[in-house]
């Protein structure tokens, strides 16, 4: 079998070779060797392809993800470059007639053991890093490749078995043509990636990595969700055919590029992106949207060994908000914790994370932090349209909390005479059952609201998301988030104030109608899915669809409110 | 100090002296020895020792949980009397000059391993035993008490860090006048046991197990949750007349119980009890309770190494409704999962358990285990008044299913000539937000309600009851709940269908009123709390408190809920 199938996380049509993003087999057998000095130069050969490879990676990450991301190579190349490490393992050929693998392996485990079991936190991370090297010196003596996004400098097909944020945040896109990965979901956060950079893309294909191999030619089609393994000459063609028709179909929505956003009955509602840094404007703005409904604020926060500054962060902001101009910019403070972690914080293990501290209850906790963030946004406040949102509100007096905090940073900022607007909205992340059921209550007080369908889901369901065993209850059109959502938006109406959406649902072209018919304000999605949505609304009456809201409202299953949505939109 | 507060668990007054139930230190300091005879001596004695407590243990366990769970003392027995264990400890004491203790440490973990790593289950289980038998053994050649319940047999004050099913199963009631524990809160098992035993108990108290030691006079407040360690004449005298006066108040409650239960304005409610065993029936009736409004189902198959049979539950079901007569039993099918797990189904682990595999879905999946307790409740259904209700449910489909698989077995045992009643009632429990929403739905189809607020609220508020950074977050009077419970008695009510609530809730002072006035039909608690609701029922106005409905519903914050309720029922 060549065809596998996995789950469509960005569409389109992918055609290249596999690049296995895989950490190869670095066993070896071990034999005594008779030249020493063949051993030596196998060695110093493979310090040197390491050595230019670690430039090259170091060189891209600084481009791609920035300077203090880049630092961790720097040490590499210092490892690598450091004679009390090297010159023991040349001795030990030398000495023993070892070959090249068991020596760099012993000596490499000898100080690796002693760092690690040192007091001082800067002397483990060596051993780390001193792991890290040896690896990638390891497989260029074995003679296999040891990759990293980075080096990839040809079309290719990323195959793995996960992709980590900072795997996807190096991934160029003048290379990489598409990736398929074993495991991951629709709400992965590679799936969002993928969809974010507009590759072609395919997750929780289970064994992509086992059923493929490294220059394989390989399909990805991203529409269906299904990979083709050396395709035959008439499956490239169909294929090129298709990759054809999706990107004119592409130029169609292109033509909305600038539009705003209307429904066939002259309704406006705004399409708005999700998105995790500052270089994600650049594909927000080249496919129409018109705002940032959500900017994920954690990426500031991961893959470094420090809290962000103050400074770092109101750089990151201001970026934002200049390149948006007047459009809409909404912030969500910092939602760690859960399954997003942060090494550097030594948060608790819990037995149900999801259900555990994170987002704003370990925010009102750990006041510093969420002090120094506010602080930055409000610096950044004049330099665009910014909203700010609290994310895992699930009582009135957390919200209360966060705002007064809010307001005291901004009344100190004015004191030190520092510029701040008067116009920053603040409002709240709905995304746990008991603020959507008390809207009311909420809505006299917030700003706005933003439904995050992702938590507000498995908190509804009761059903972890990321559990394979109960992911069949992950279900967005079930009537309760219908109700729910419906209970938002009309005690957000009742008082004036307008409702977004920033879970993956708001994308979704079946769910669209349902929301259109609910009264939904705005809609923040991946931006890729922006023009396609404009495009579905445009041709959707919101005055019809609101006549169906009480029907469907009243169904019983999700599968049945499913059939009549498309029956009634077809 | 000799003070300690904890969560008070189950109120009364207890005085008595500590019993600490903690594994005791058993490390020793190894010397040589002159007379073996000797050694060999003080082994037998502490075989002898340790023989008599086992052979106590095990009839206490038989009387007090049943034959099966006896089974592993007389496993424990065969190993204390197995000579090839016993010979070579004391070969070892001869031929070495070893002292008892380390002779038995050193032979005992030899066969520890030697079982340990066998394929066979069987043989596994027999290192655990011997493990277990060793360290009984070591404690008597110590000279210190290798506690267990079974073996108290004068007036005590259990003194733990916390409380096993099993441990608190074999508390009895005539010595243990009282319990104090490190860990665990108002609805954890231990709590709800206590309640259920009518003993007077502390949980939480962080450090009782270190501050205190055997044979100290305790007093433990269980209605402050105040614990004194020996107290002063002048505390003794104090504690002396508060717990009379406990005990007169009690017999003030005991007048009600053969009542009806009637608010003042006459309207009647039922008062039910939540049950483990059939054994907790006579607690049942002796409190007055009008029916079983939840009859936790787990039990039969916790504690043991196999499945229950049909056989062994139709026993267990059939004793409840027979004691109860033609007072309703609501048995709950098996809710195992999230905290409660079965190591003989080896389920897997999950990331969040709480939002995982658990309870009906566990059963939709294994439909062998579901439909023989179908069976044996179909059968047992003649003996009294039998209604059922499934677990967790958050679907209409996951219902609908469950259902066809009871009218299914239903009809299997009718065309087998098994008398089955016709009058069961097959509701279903609302513990998901979901559902709660969705009652409108559901009341159609179900033929009643019983709310589980124990995880209603942590799924509502996102917050894991039993995580303390989080534990603010489980608030029951949220208006988030009320106006979900709210919901579903509206639903209910509309279709002529019955709500009960079977969480701690429902025997709360404080939601009591609140719970009135929103119109819950049957109030299920632990049974000791039965006769104190009645007497505080007995003084409510059911139409006052409906028209408070509005006012409380709207509110913004559980702490003006509170404080209204209990400015209005002063």
């Amino acid at each position: 079998m060549k065809k596998l199938q996995g789950i469509a996380a960005s569409s389109g049509i992918a055609i290249a070779k596999a690049y296995q993003l895989v950490t190869p087999d670095l066993t070896f057998e071990k034999v005594t060797i008779d030249n020493p000095e063949k051993e030596i130069e196998r060695l110093d050969k493979a310090l040197e392809i390491s050595k230019i490879e670690l430039e090259k990676i170091k060189e891209h990450t600084k481009q791609a993800i920035g300077e203090e991301h880049a630092e961790i190579f720097s040490a590499h190349l210092l490892v690598l470059g450091d004679p009390e490490l090297i010159n023991p393992i040349k001795d030990k050929i030398k000495s023993d007639n070892t070959m090249a693998e068991a020596a760099l392996e012993e000596i490499a485990n000898m100080f690796i053991d002693m760092f690690k079991n040192m007091e001082n936190e800067y002397m483990r991370e060596r051993a780390a890093d001193i792991q890290d090297v040896t690896k990638r010196v390891m497989a260029h003596l074995l003679g296999v490749n040891f990759p990293n996004p980075a080096l990839i400098d040809e079309e290719v097909i990323v195959i793995a078995h996960d992709l980590t944020p900072s795997d996807t945040a190096q991934l160029n896109r003048d290379f990489v043509k598409g990736f398929v990965t074993d495991i991951g979901g629709r709400t992965s956060h590679s799936a969002i990636m993928a969809r974010s950079l507009e590759i072609p893309a395919i997750v929780g294909t289970k064994e992509i990595t086992e059923r493929s191999e490294e220059n394989d030619v390989i399909i990805v089609d991203g529409i269906e969700g299904t990979i083709i393994i050396n395709p035959t000459e008439e499956e490239l063609v169909a294929y090129r055919k298709k990759q054809e028709d999706f990107l004119k179909q592409k130029d169609e929505w292109a033509k909305l590029k600038n539009e705003p956003t209307f429904t066939k009955d002259k309704e406006q509602v705004e399409l708005a992106a999700n998105i995790g840094t500052p270089e994600d404007i650049e594909g927000v703005l080249n496919n129409g949207g018109e705002g940032v409904g959500l900017y994920r604020t954690e990426f500031l926060y991961m893959g470094k060994n420090v809290l962000p500054t103050e400074d770092e962060q109101y750089d990151a902001y201001k970026s934002v908000l200049e390149q948006m101009g007047d459009k809409p910019v909404v912030v969500r403070t910092l939602d760690i914790g859960g399954d997003k972690e942060l090494n550097y914080l030594d948060l608790p293990k819990e037995l149900n994370p999801f259900l555990g501290f994170r987002a704003i209850r370990f925010c009102l906790e750990n006041e510093d932090i969420f002090r120094t963030q506010l602080r930055a946004l409000l610096r950044a406040s004049v330099h665009g349209n910014l909203k700010i949102m609290f994310p895992m509100i699930a009582t009135l007096e957390e919200f209360r909390q966060a705002k007064a905090i809010f307001l005291d940073e901004k009344e100190a900022l004015q004191k030190e005479d520092v510029k701040v607007s008067d116009h920053i909205e603040v409002g709240i992340m709905v995304e746990i059952p008991s603020t959507a059921v008390t809207a009311k209550q909420f809505a006299k007080e917030v700003d706005f609201f933003s439904i995050g369908t992702n938590d507000l889901i498995q908190y509804t369901m009761a059903a972890d998301r990321m559990n394979e065993r109960v992911s069949y209850l992950y279900q967005p059109y079930h009537p309760a988030i219908l109700n729910l959502v419906n209970n938002v938006i009309e005690a957000a109406h009742h008082e004036g104030k307008w409702v977004g959406m920033c879970g993956e649902m708001a994308g979704d072209p079946i769910a669209i109608p349902i929301l259109l018919g609910l009264g939904l304000d705005e809609f923040s999605m991946s931006a890729t899915s922006i023009l396609p949505a404009r495009t579905q609304i445009s041709n959707l009456s919101k005055e019809k669809l609101a006549s169906y809201k009480d029907t469907f409202l009243s169904m019983g299953t999700a599968e049945e409110i499913e059939a009549f949505i498309k029956e009634k939109t077809e």
